[in-house]
């Protein structure tokens, strides 16, 4: 599933995909994020071979995503968390909650939430927010290049200024 | 890249990755909600067969992602559009452009920037909110089992319930 040279594509999206843009190594953070640490424990849950779960690991631990350590009680066994830059991708993981439950929808109601755990209530959708604070359609939105945008990012945003 | 069998996942992240979990559909996707809707300045900038392109384009139209329009100077080539639906995914494109450049960034700057058509101002970062309103960070967030909970989802709920 890993093309090489999808890092060289000078786009935010594109590099974040040739990251985290391969199901296993989403579906891992994901449950890793919920605090599921352990190897066996997430070879279960995920119903992937240890083969698989151990190279997706190994991944994810080269690009700073995940760290293991040492259980306290067991000092041959390893416990997966998640780093703050695969904390950082908790923003993308909700965003998917909610498209996934918005857009194909279980009829009995959510599978799962997201909640704030002190309040235990559930967080607000993920929208996009103007800097005064208004939540923005996506029809509301552009893309811009940036100082370090190349030929491919300002082709983009020439589509986004005269798209009709 | 496609596996049939994580549709049958009863989660929203799972089901999520199984229609737009595959790398050549999101870059469609970014293309597209930047207004890129002709097949040919899809493929010249994806760099994509048209064979993968034209498959990817079916399958984003199958699942109600993508509609196609006639072209009103020319009868016979398309326009392809994203639908409400594909217009919802972009939280999920924001996050990712946050998560790229906050990770992965160019030593010149940002090289796109996702910004409101109207003020061409840059928006806000995208951020889990409280029901109140207060930015979360992930460690204070858990999972919970909805109403529609299968023995997975319950199994990832309970393990953000007894992390340690």
């Amino acid at each position: 599933m890993h093309k090489a040279d999808l890092g060289g594509q000078h786009c935010p999206i594109a590099q974040t995909l040739e990251q985290v843009g391969e199901w296993w190594s989403l579906l891992i953070v994901r449950n890793l994020f919920c605090g599921m640490s352990r190897f066996d424990a997430l070879q279960q849950h995920l119903g992937i071979s240890s083969n698989i779960l151990a190279a997706r690991l190994k991944r994810l631990t080269t690009l700073q995503i995940v760290q293991r350590e040492a259980d306290p009680q067991d000092g041959r066994a390893w416990h997966y968390r998640l780093t703050e830059k695969g904390q950082a991708l908790a923003p993308l993981l909700a965003a998917m909650v909610d498209w996934g439950e918005a857009w194909m929808p279980h009829p009995a109601g959510r599978r799962i939430r997201l909640i704030e755990r002190q309040s235990r209530q559930v967080v607000r959708p993920v929208q996009i927010f103007s800097q005064a604070g208004v939540p923005l359609a996506a029809t509301e939105l552009d893309f811009e290049p940036g100082p370090a945008a190349d030929a491919s990012a300002r082709a983009l945003a020439e589509a986004a200024r005269t798209r009709r």
